[in-house]
């Protein structure tokens, strides 16, 4: 059998062992160490070679009900990541092929079909890529953007962590369909960034005046699309300024540390109503299906320059709770991802 | 000439003298007299026979920008009426034809093509039916349930403002579309009447405790589609009872007194991205191309009586102001019209 078996080895795994109520901090994971379990009929043994951290993990290990069940306490944190598969008892998942999938804070993870997002034998952009602009990340950024947003030539579109590992991608997508792209984010340093790097018309700090005169002033004609991903005070500036018509595409509420007990606000319905907007909710899970077209679209971007991606690389197992508390602060440069280290050629 | 000539008649109109800040009251309207004035080329005179009291018009009364622009102090009150063609400088618009459109709270309009909405020979249906089921009532239950609301057999449904002009004739459709039909009410009489006359499954009165436990119980597996009209309290406890992939037509917001200064209120994002929702907002105006084979759909069913529909039928221009007040107070009885005693046979 090729491949590096594994029994005997021990799988480093990052425990939840309290449950946040805001921003996940690294006391509330713990680590351990475990033999890596034998295989099961069906199953195949990963070795994570990089592990996800996504804005998403905080619902996941909140107790609140979601559009997840939450991580048992004492249990492996759920995170994505993208392996190799090292054991194999299962035909389509050979070993030396590639998956990215539920395979959760750890070195090794025993998997089945149903764990696996996408999968692919040779990697055909850096393998990292798989967990970010061809992840979750980009799959969202393309069907929110493409489906839900329904961008024409001309449009003016709003993004919201316009430098995030969704927005950046967003930003891009909006100027490759022909539309005029507005960002906000949350310093001067990524709004930079967001104009160098990611192709944005104009870039905006929120945290440098009112958002609601930013935006008249940097769309006085109004915004056609309106990608949020924070929620809050800025998708009430945003909605203010809407066309009529205007689609709002809401991929997350990042700037809400807590839903418990519930926040209020101004009331929106009447910009539903006045602006005729239609706004909807995106959960990328809901799409597996068109995953693999998605991909197709996204690699064919990378190769010809016009997609462009960033990765804030972190070594180790041991980063991971940190990272993740680094995400809700900002302080990440692009997808924030752990490398174990072990995607040697 | 065939018809009445008009030309020296009275034209007794109401006029706005004041702006209301929430409910409009009688005392922001005066009563003038006027000749009728003479056509111009292009030109019809109306003579209205139903004026349409609509909760729309608080909004049009108002100062605030909508998606109409203000009724200017001391001009007559924008409203929709019923009327007969009495004079015609415009050959699609002959002497005894009629029409339902911008003609305002008077005995006379001068009209163009662009005040009408829709116009017909001979009714099919009785006359006042044109100012309500077959007018913007009709149209609006029809257009925004079936495009926004995307009905499928087996569908649940909330209604709110079920007994009302617009909820009464949604809950029939949905009951037409094999959906199981929620209806919510501010009394015990018209929730009676939602279920005794209108269809409804269940009808609740949503005085008579909490709304979202009301809810809970009438649709314990969730709400495909929610047809709001009121906005606040309900609103946000009818979104906290949608199913993952549920439609939200917002049609009014009715229950918000003013929005001046912005009303607060529960934060709902959240719901729309974990409930995957699409939340769409509604003017009936927009749709103007769609109104002849909708009134088509919508005769059909009351021939065949599928479709009821009640009338709170006021005398004389004199009550309009009055009915107005009344709509919000949720004391009508079905769509509120003011019969100008005029359509003699």
């Amino acid at each position: 059998m090729a491949g590096t078996p594994a029994q005997g080895e021990i799988n480093r795994r990052v425990l939840l062992v309290r449950r946040p109520t805001g921003i996940p901090q690294p006391d509330d994971f713990a680590f351990d160490e475990a033999p890596v379990p034998p295989l099961g009929d069906g199953q195949f043994l990963i070795r994570n070679l990089y592990l996800s951290v996504d804005p998403a993990q905080r619902g996941w290990a909140a107790d609140a009900a979601n559009y997840a069940k939450p991580v048992p306490l004492g249990s492996v944190m759920r995170a994505l990541a993208v392996g190799v598969v090292v054991e194999s008892r299962h035909p389509r998942f050979p070993v030396g092929s590639h998956a990215y999938g539920w395979f959760d804070w750890q070195d090794f993870a025993v998997a089945e079909p149903s764990d696996v997002l996408t999968r692919f034998d040779e990697p055909e952009v850096a393998l990292s890529a798989y967990a970010g602009v061809l992840g979750i990340n980009g799959l969202t950024a393309w069907l929110a953007f493409h489906n839900l947003g329904r961008p024409a030539r001309g449009d003016t579109v709003l993004v919201s962590t316009a430098a995030g590992a969704v927005g950046s991608i967003v930003g891009q997508l909006a100027q490759a369909a022909g539309c005029r792209v507005v960002g906000l984010t949350g310093g001067d340093d990524k709004a930079e960034l967001c104009r160098s790097r990611f192709g944005y018309d104009v870039a905006l700090n929120y945290k440098t005046g009112a958002i609601e005169a930013l935006l008249a002033d940097a769309a006085p004609d109004g915004l056609d699309i309106f990608f949020d991903n924070v929620g809050g005070a800025i998708l009430d500036a945003g909605l203010r300024q809407m066309r009529v018509g205007g689609r709002v595409v809401q991929c997350g509420t990042a700037s809400i540390p807590s839903w418990s007990p519930p926040p209020e606000g101004l009331r929106n319905e009447r910009e539903v109503l006045t602006r005729r907007l239609a706004w909807s909710g995106f959960v990328i899970f809901d799409h597996q299906p068109l995953f693999g077209e998605t991909m197709g679209e996204l690699v064919a971007m990378i190769r010809d320059g016009t997609l462009v991606y960033d990765e804030d690389l972190r070594r180790g197992i041991e980063s991971a709770p940190e990272a993740l508390t680094d995400v809700y602060s900002g302080r990440n440069r692009g997808k924030m991802l752990i490398d174990l280290g072990q995607s040697v050629a």
